[in-house]
């Protein structure tokens, strides 16, 4: 059964990234949020949030987009969007780490497998088609919620202007869904006060 | 904007399932598992082991019932499968308790969602369609990789024999996966001694 010695190889490697924390808390501010239990509530941002998607959206496809969209970290680690003034995020170097990490990591599924996935966390990383772009907004959105709800969280930790989170988060967010950025705005106005 | 209100509330209130802890560890055996964490894994469980499933399953469903299986926990706790000597988990009280939950959850959503995602839930529970079958198959498959790979894990701690495990899992993953349950069993072999 070497096929499911493969399968399982794999699943049992991504139960790493439970262990991989991110900046971002829980809502409750208790303590980091792991990317594991992250790309779990995504998924079920998707689900509840499948009206805010511009028109021929696929939500399925989104959700295994979110699934997996974090699994490089096991190797690469989560790298803040605020973190070295927003300038390591999406960096030439962290980018080139992740997609070894990606060859590493799908590279040990069956060969009729793996490249699917990697070809989806790739779309997702690309973020150009309709569906990445929902699923990037996603991912952007849900630590807006979480620093609202624990009273600033990393905006704090990190300094952030809202000018800098119309940038780094705001335009992304508004690409995908932007009924829900509009929302956000006037959420956030009681923390940054008014814009 | 009661619609994102609601939305959110929803998203907001699923946050507290990645501190309602599970009986089974991480794979190296470092802490419990959180049921959101636990989720996720299944998720990607889904998307890897499509192979394994009947002809007519469709995993996309399976994902998202994998995706909001374990929320009721959010006010029932888990009822690990092996404890009070397995007689606690699916027990009437438990179930009740479970469906008062739900009610409660989905019930933050808006009513065009919130009943097709109980709905998911409960076919989920009642494990009797094709794609329900599967999804706990999966379920109950993934705590035996935990617990081979960490020595033992709850089956030393419940005391289990490979009799117990045959009928409170065995039985579960051959009914939707039954060349998984050779599989593990082969696997199994080396921690319960031969059966
Ligand atoms: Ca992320």
């Amino acid at each position: 059964m070497a096929r499911l010695d493969d399968q399982f190889a794999f699943l049992l490697e991504a139960d790493r990234l439970k262990q991989v924390n991110r900046a971002t808390t829980l809502t409750d501010g208790s303590r980091r949020e792991n990317s594991a239990e992250h790309s779990w509530h995504l998924a079920l941002y998707a689900m509840v949030l499948a009206d805010q998607a511009r028109p021929g959206v696929n939500i399925d496809r989104v959700i295994r987009m979110l699934i997996l969209h974090d699994l490089v970290e096991i190797d690469v680690g989560d790298v803040p969007i605020h973190s070295a003034n927003g300038a390591a995020h999406g960096s030439a170097e962290v980018a080139a780490a992740e997609a070894r990490a990606a060859d590493r990591i799908f590279g040990l599924l069956p060969a009729d497998v793996g490249p699917g996935l990697r070809a989806l966390w790739a779309e997702f990383e690309a973020a150009e088609t309709p569906d990445a772009i929902f699923a990037k907004s996603l991912d952007r959105v849900q630590p807006v919620l979480h620093n609202i709800a624990s009273g600033g969280g990393t905006w704090v930790e990190y300094n952030v202007t809202l000018e800098q989170l119309e940038t780094r988060v705001g335009q992304k967010v508004a690409r995908g869904a932007p009924a829900v950025w509009e929302y956000l705005r006037a959420r956030m106005r009681g923390f940054f006060g008014p814009a």
